[in-house]
């Protein structure tokens, strides 16, 4: 029986801890995809206490929580942060075999020093000595992104974002991570939404552009990648249900944003919607293969599913989960589309529905290139995946139909500071896929070969494909 | 290498051992869904032979048979007993890594004291012991029952039943365990099938009201539910392909059951009975939620694939399969409108294709609330996979995605009296799950919690959820 | 840590060794379904080099470069032998994990005594051995089937081939191994394809008869089904998306059919294409329930996803994936409209996506009868599956849901020579799930069971069900 989360945490053979100690451990972070507030790292606020740090924003533990049953009031209601702290620390040992409880206590481990693991009569001394650790500082923003050895962040922007703060950080020479913007727009995509016309707006306005015509929209846009790729940008974002695939003619696109663009947006039908979002995404993927950017698409994401509590608290508070909509046919047209035309940039598959990773893993051996190693990726294991089982299933799955040492690794995809040792986990997770595969026979001792991958997972690869 | 199906069966580590013995073994069973005879139970007949106990209607035997190229004589033909056992006996170890091959072990083992593997070889030493067994007593339904710890069972039961057999048997004061029916009104939703007016006869014969609408459909089956919640019922149950959602305004819904009733539900589009399904399902959950009842939802059965062998003998024979239907999207519509009202009753809900494990889990933690820890279920692996991968598959999506502490567990939702060492079966998988987490270091050996969670999810859990 | 693909390769219980070496290495093999040239069979030439015996047709290896960033010209274009294998030999240790690592390295061991992992350092020793020991002879084709213990092999074969590769090579006394035909109509499905008249006008010549509706074309495929049956041929295959099943009357169907006949299928929709092969498989699969035939139909392929590649360098080059339709119902419909009538011949299912692996395995259930053990079958993981994940997925799917002793089996399903090590592959996976459930206890050490069980499922279910 190994101790709970020790030194070997997760490291099931002597093979992994070689692999892991050798080639990964030691790595830094390039965490290509995050939600982090560029706000946030500039301002560089002190967090009052492990409750503000924990569950201020965190829509996993808040899940967690309601799962678990927990009133709304200890969750994003008025209770003290105290007592928040309390409601989690008592669920916690029935989150059993979830990735939360691994990363809270990792993150207890390797930020607090603290090894208690945190239950209902644990709690008072964790809240005591966690937030005296606090107090005593190095839990800022930027420290705990220095103190986790994060080389390089991408951010999540939004087009008509000023990219202010990513200017401010940037010229602040003593924060030596870079923090770059990545261009996200899916508002631009969501012409059926009531905020459409509203963002068009702001788009007008940070561009000193209008927009009265598809057209237009394409031109601000192309002025924006343009701005975003002198602030460092080097990737772009996109979360589709499934991918849009429905070709349509310049008449019939301008004629569907006229009615977006006159209010009438709400009346789009589906095959309206997606035939703009075919033609918009198209024209960006486009540019964003001359800028030699990374496209990366979320599929598979079913949001806000809750009407009372997206009316009361909003988006991106938990009430999110997994679709199971059907996207090969489509994904492999428009990148077909692109592909035949020149115009694929480097892409990243990422699928929500596990069911998916079959689809994604093959389809990216459709449209290779010499251009990259691995020019298409299947991206890592997300969300409601990103666990154990999850990310060994996906590595797996790339194992065996495509090539995991071609693989460009893990992205916390977390608005937390603290999100960092999930790298450290993805990288114990592949480290034991590869020990245990040396331990069985089934690849040889070679461990100049494991730890030349297990280091190219867990940053080389990245750093190379993104050419940081 | 371990003596098969010994006392640490299922049981691969020493903590394993250590939850199963001190946590679940001997906690009471409440099987909360069954297909179990009311009327057989009150009747409480001796049983003639193994043969009968196994084979006169146990359709996961006879699809495995079928598999295995016997004769349909051997099946529900015409053969004797004994010569149906001994093809039974005889595809046995053909049915190597199946449930069924564990399940007969069990049921020998447990119930006749056989120890002896089953085989062609072995077919007649334990065909004469078992019914040497039967005729010394203990087998009768209730026999099996009581000797099982079945604290409570819950029955399956048509709106239009009269209860007569669970009446008799709550009169009983001589059986101790709670026979309580649940209410399960498929044929109500199934308005285009040939039936339906039939059934709407019995209906209002049984209710002594007429039903020439589709609202006094509704007011008769509201005071159907209040008499099955007289006889102590606390949970509905429903089995659909997909999750309906098509919302039509009450016209149309009237107009859509006049035409059934006027016996034209054959000519209705699938779209018309989804309208229909959708319209119904949101009025009767909105009365269990009224009554403090559990919704159960059955996802993605694929019935009577056969249509020669359903001619010749009918439904629930062994012809039903799994379907491959989406159903994220129409089940948060679903659930959504029930929750804005305030109408959402506490709802399990399984999926019979295991690609629907992860949907439904992170379902669940859309529409939670503090009324019940886990309000919302995932249902347990249920029949096609209702073995050690599927139960796995399905307690570790859970614990992965959700909490596996709040796990309401295991139901038979069988029609064997002999089945009740599935929940051991079940519990020995749980207690497995979690062994393994604390030897690989992935949980504290915190036995207190350890066993206080087995326990909750083999018993305890549904106890309170159920309000038994 | 076991030494690298050693005698024991994938054998990790003693269990699984005794069950291998006693029950299924020294079986021969029956390669029911493969994609082997018959003229390359006949003609029997000497091989040029290892690059041409690995690299000149295996789109599996192509993808495998591409996936790894190797260029277009080292893997179809002009490069030299010599240089492609280098590149291959480059690429190896990235494909940890990856089916394509152990294949080659089994081919290496089998068939050329070489020892030695393969990597950019060992690609010149390596290629100075393998082609040393060509040139020392026993690599054509015959040789290295009749070396690899092949009693028999079916072909695939389009109905407008005149077999006359098959039957030189049937009167060749010299050559042991059977070598049949299966009938392959793909052509006379693809209605709305290119070359559809072009193949019509093939059909026609071949069989000296004129086709000029949808019966006549019927009344040419029962001859050729006729004479591939002289041929020996057994079984016919099909490739679709999913299960075709849109019934139509024959005035319909004669509409489509001749609208395509008069140059107008690409025009046709995706219902006509339905309905068009609905009918032509129903008739067809009566055609081969008459002869005894197997018909094997294989669903979920994706192909051609790159139009640019596909007008360069053609089909099966390596752009092809799994797509994600579901087909649980249509294929339900289709089997029981040929059950219904007497029509439905021995079936095997075979999935692309393993999402359908539940789906197929519990539908075979839906159709058995004591014609043959396993009538209808789930058949083994295949293409994007053909790893150690997924072919214990396939199995244990089968062993929980129906029957893993009735199982006919693997296929290589290769266009390679080299390919046949997958049956041991195969082999010492399927003993390794045998062994892995001795060793659990989870069936009993019935060493005469597991044996015989191990033997059939390695060979002569497959013999006894194809009838060789």
């Amino acid at each position: 029986m190994k101790s709970f989360m020790d030194r070997d945490f997760l490291l099931d053979t002597e093979a992994a801890k070689k692999i892991f100690f050798e080639g990964a451990e030691n790595k830094p972070i390039f965490d290509w995809h995050c939600h982090l507030s560029p706000k946030e790292i500039y301002e560089n606020r002190q967090p009052e206490d492990i409750a503000e740090l924990w569950l201020a924003g965190d829509h996993y533990k808040w899940r967690a929580m309601r799962n678990c049953g927990v009133d709304e009031k200890y969750i994003t209601g008025d209770a003290s942060g105290y007592e928040k702290f309390k409601e989690y620390a008592r669920i916690m040992p029935l989150l059993i075999g979830n990735p939360l409880y691994h990363w809270s206590h990792l993150e207890l481990k390797r930020y607090f020093g603290i090894e208690e693991t945190l239950s209902e009569k644990t709690a008072d001394v964790i809240w005591e000595k966690a937030n005296a650790a606090i107090k005593a500082g190095g839990f800022t923003p930027r420290e705990l992104i220095e103190k986790s050895n994060v080389v390089c962040l991408c951010t999540t922007d939004d087009p008509a974002d000023s990219l202010e703060y990513h200017r401010l950080i940037a010229a602040d020479e003593g924060f030596k991570t870079k923090v770059y913007p990545a261009f996200r727009p899916d508002k631009a995509f969501g012409i059926e939404k009531p905020g459409f016309l509203q963002w068009l707006t702001q788009l007008e306005q940070v561009s000193g552009m209008t927009v009265q015509s598809f057209d237009e929209l394409v031109e601000v846009l192309k002025t924006r990648i343009a701005f975003f790729a002198k602030m460092g940008c080097r990737a772009s974002d996109h979360s589709f249900s499934y991918a849009p695939y429905a070709p349509a003619d310049k008449a019939e696109i301008n004629e569907i944003f006229r009615k977006a663009e006159s209010g009438k947006g709400a009346l789009l039908s589906q095959e309206e919607c997606d035939k703009y979002m075919t033609a918009l995404l198209k024209s960006l993927a486009a540019e964003y293969a001359k800028y030699g950017w990374v496209m990366e698409i979320h599929l598979g994401a079913m949001r806000n599913n809750n009407a009372k509590m997206f009316s009361s608290i909003g988006p991106d508070t938990g009430f999110d989960s997994i679709g199971d909509w059907s996207t090969a046919y489509t994904l492999s047209r428009l990148l077909d589309s692109l592909d035949k035309d020149g115009k694929l940039p480097k892409t990243v598959l990422f699928c929500l529905n596990p069911k998916d990773n079959y689809v994604l893993s093959s389809m990216i051996g459709n449209f290779q290139s010499s251009e990259a190693a691995g020019k298409i990726q299947f991206g890592s294991a997300w969300w409601f995946n990103d666990h154990i089982d999850g990310m060994k299933e996906q590595m797996k799955t790339l194992a065996n139909t495509a090539s995991l040492g071609c693989f460009i690794g893990m992205v916390t995809d977390s608005r937390s500071f603290l999100s960092y040792p999930r790298h450290e986990y993805f990288r114990r997770i592949l480290c034991s896929i590869m020990g245990e595969l040396v331990d069985k026979g089934l690849y040889p001792d070679d461990w100049d070969a494991l730890t030349h991958i297990a280091s190219a997972v867990s940053f080389d690869n990245a750093k190379k494909y993104f050419g940081i």
